[in-house]
């Protein structure tokens, strides 16, 4: 069995020419959402993180799993005004408009070793969002970590380019 | 240590006199977190459950690490028009006007036994509805469970009055 092999594409969603790489068939399968999650487990075992941080709201599904079983503390990431207690944000740049993610100020102590976790990257830019707030509260990224990769949207070159280190599972061709 | 002492309160989010329990707090601790997944493991480790059913968002984390714990399938219930596959939906009342969430139609087969995993019962509203949604496609619902109680808000009751069971690791008081 491969992880990719158990995700579904759903053309053209959420809008025409867009194919929706769509995880809930892998996660609904137990053997499927053990094995992706026993992916990052073994990967990051033995590696110095203090906590995961997860993007709202895939992202949690994955990055609560993992934080668990490699016994460590989970931070959500969400959208503009989700966050109940006192949050900094950080405004990115979408095709049309901007858009703003969160963090509780209380989330991240200076000098963490934190793990940004999602479940997709295509053009990078909320995982970027991510980064620069976690860096801006003196935590420091270990690796970007995703189950799937979208290469031709550049991401993964967008997040390197800043020098972050960036993992996926798998990636399937076109946007 | 308890799970309770870990959940901040933070009043009047999102409106004047609310008293918000965040759980925040007790996620982001290792052991808050990993005591809070393990006495979900505990009560259900041995009950013949096939798949995990969450709700968007807080759900997530909390049906994701248990999931995975259990080695069960996990799926997803969400808002409106965020699931990408063909969805059955359910609409309740809110205090004003309506909501709606959704389930992918393969994600429940007839049969199903079902955990249902909020991470808080406040009137009860959604998870009622999430129950009628999986008890629509044929599954039944083993229980429906839940890190923080609000028993002032009756959604227990509500639950348990259409013959259901309810399980929370704490309770606050107020609304």
């Amino acid at each position: 069995m491969t992880i990719k092999s158990r995700i579904r594409t759903i053309p053209h969603y959420p809008r025409q020419g867009v194919m929706f790489r769509d995880i809930t068939t892998l996660l609904k399968d137990p053997v499927g959402f053990r094995v992706t999650i026993n992916e990052f487990v073994h990967r990051y075992t033995g590696v110095r993180i203090d906590r995961i941080a997860a993007i709202e709201s895939r992202g949690f599904i994955i990055g609560a799993a993992l934080a668990y079983q490699l016994g460590l503390g989970f931070v959500p990431i969400r959208k503009k005004g989700k966050l109940p207690g006192p949050t900094k944000g950080h405004d990115y740049e979408l095709e049309y408009g901007t858009d703003r993610i969160e963090i509780h100020l209380d989330a991240i102590d200076k000098g963490d070793r934190v793990l940004l976790v999602d479940d997709l990257i295509a053009t990078g830019g909320t995982a970027e969002a991510a980064v620069a707030l976690i860096e801006s509260m003196g935590g420091s990224i270990v690796e970007c970590c995703f189950v799937i990769d979208l290469p031709e949207l550049g991401g993964r070159q967008r997040l390197e380019a800043r020098g972050q280190k960036v993992f996926a599972l798998c990636d399937f061709e076109g946007a």
